[in-house]
C-alpha cells in the first residue's frame, strides 16, 4: 500500500498577491514501499521553510532567508520576529517569477482536500491554536482536518514488480552525480533514516532555548528536570 | 468527483544537489467542483517554470529568472538556452534554504505515481523526446507515464454539502485583501478562464517567433498559411 497524509493548519502563509496569511504550512507525507531498499518517505511543510524553522531562526537571532517572509503589508522581509507582528509565510517558489503560485496551488489543494472535504475549518476561518496569530474570521471552531489516503499497488501490477521498480528508483537517485561540494544525493527519507540512527545512540540534541523552555515547564509544575 | 492527472517527462529537472536533470517538469492537475462558482482548477507544472516558459524567454532574447536554471556543472546560470546545453531546471523552491527540496520531493512523487505505478520508463530513463535532451539511461522505450485518479465526494459528505463549502473557499479567497500594486488574489483556475474568455473572442495571440515557425512548417509541406 501507498500512504498519503495531509493536515491543514494555522493560516500563516499568504497566498500570491495576498497581504495576509490565509493558509497553513499544510504539510503532505507520502510512503512508498521498495523491496530490498528502505521506503520512499517524502514528508514536508508545503511551506518552503516550516514555522518550526522560523522559531529556530529567530531563537539564534538569525534572519531567515530572503523571499521567504512577508510582513503585513505584504513586503518581503527577512525578519524571523515577523510572524509574531502579523506577517506571514510566502508560498513554496516564493514570487511569480520563481514559481510561487504553483507554491499556492499545492498548499491549496492540501488545504481543500483535508478540511473541505471533513468539513472542518479552511484556510483563514481555521482558529489559531498560536498565541500570536490573529484569529482571522471568528469562525465556529470545527478544529483543522486531515486527509488520509492508501492505495493498492496490486490494482496495477503485483506488489514484488512494483517493489522492484522502486528498488531501481531509489539506486538510480542515489547514484546521481553531486555537484561540487555535495557528496551524494538522498532520496525522500534518507536523511531521516541518518538522524534516527543518530539519535537513537546519541540522544536528541536540544538548542539551549528549547532546553531552558523545557526546564521553565519542568519548575512552573514542580517535576524534577533530569541532569541532560 | 475530484480529478487528479499527473505525468512524467523529459529528464530536464535536476534533483537537490543533482549535476544534471534527472526528472521531468512532471505537471499536477487537480479540480474541484464547486456550486455556484466556477471549479478550482489546479493545473502546473512542478518544476518553477514549465519547459515551454524556459522557450519563450529563449525565443525572446532574455535571460531567465536567476535561480531557476543550471549549467552542466549545476552552477546557477540565467541563460535561457541552457537546456539545449546540457544544464537542468531546479526544483519548485530553488536551493534548499528556499525548499527546493521539497520541489524535488514533489516532482519525484509525480515521477513514481505516473510511471512506476504503470511500469513505463521513470526519471532519466525516460526516452527524450527533445532532440537536445541527452538519453541518459539507454533504457528500453516503454514510454512515460500517466496517473489519473477520481475521488467520490459522497464518501465524506454529500455533494451539494461539499460544493457549498467549495463555494466558500472561493469565495474566501477571491475577497482576500491583494499585496500593494495588486488589484486582486485569483484562485486556481481563474486565470486561465479570463485567457479563454478573451482567446475566444479575440483570436489566440502568438509570438512572431511561433508564426514563423508555424509559416516555416506550412512551406515545406506546401499548405496556403493563412492572412493572420
Amino acid at each position: 500500500m501507498i500512504g498519503i497524509a495531509m493536515t491543514n493548519a494555522n493560516p500563516l502563509v499568504a497566498p500570491t498577491f495576498s497581504k495576509h496569511g490565509m493558509l497553513g504550512t499544510n504539510p503532505i507525507a507520502v510512503a512508498v514501499p521498495a523491496g530490498e531498499e528502505p521506503s520512499f518517505v517524502a514528508d514536508f511543510a508545503t511551506s518552503p521553510v516550516s514555522r518550526g524553522k522560523v522559531d529556530v531562526y529567530e531563537s539564534e537571532g538569525k534572519d531567515t532567508p530572503d523571499g521567504l517572509l512577508q510582513d503585513r503589508q505584504g513586503n518581503p522581509v527577512t525578519d524571523s520576529s515577523i510572524l509574531r507582528d502579523g506577517g506571514a509565510l510566502r508560498t513554496l517558489g516564493g514570487d511569480v517569477l520563481h514559481g510561487g503560485h504553483k507554491g499556492f496551488c499545492l498548499t491549496a489543494i492540501v488545504d481543500i482536500f483535508s478540511a473541505v472535504f471533513s468539513g472542518a475549518n479552511f484556510g483563514p476561518t481555521v482558529v489559531p491554536t498560536l498565541g500570536y496569530v490573529q484569529d482571522k474570521a471568528g469562525a465556529e471552531d470545527r478544529g483543522i482536518g486531515h486527509f488520509f489516503g492508501a492505495m493498492r499497488i496490486d490494482a496495477f501490477q503485483t506488489a514484488d514488480e512494483f517493489k522492484a521498480g522502486m528498488d531501481e528508483w531509489i539506486r538510480t537517485f542515489r547514484q546521481a552525480e553531486p555537484v561540487a561540494g555535495k557528496e551524494r544525493v538522498v532520496i525522500p527519507g534518507d536523511p531521516e533514516r541518518e538522524s534516527e540512527a543518530i539519535n537513537m545512540k546519541e540522544g536528541i540534541a536540544l538548542s539551549k532555548k528549547s532546553l531552558e523552555g523545557l526546564e521553565k515547564i519542568a519548575d512552573l509544575f514542580e517535576i524534577p528536570f533530569g541532569e541532560l
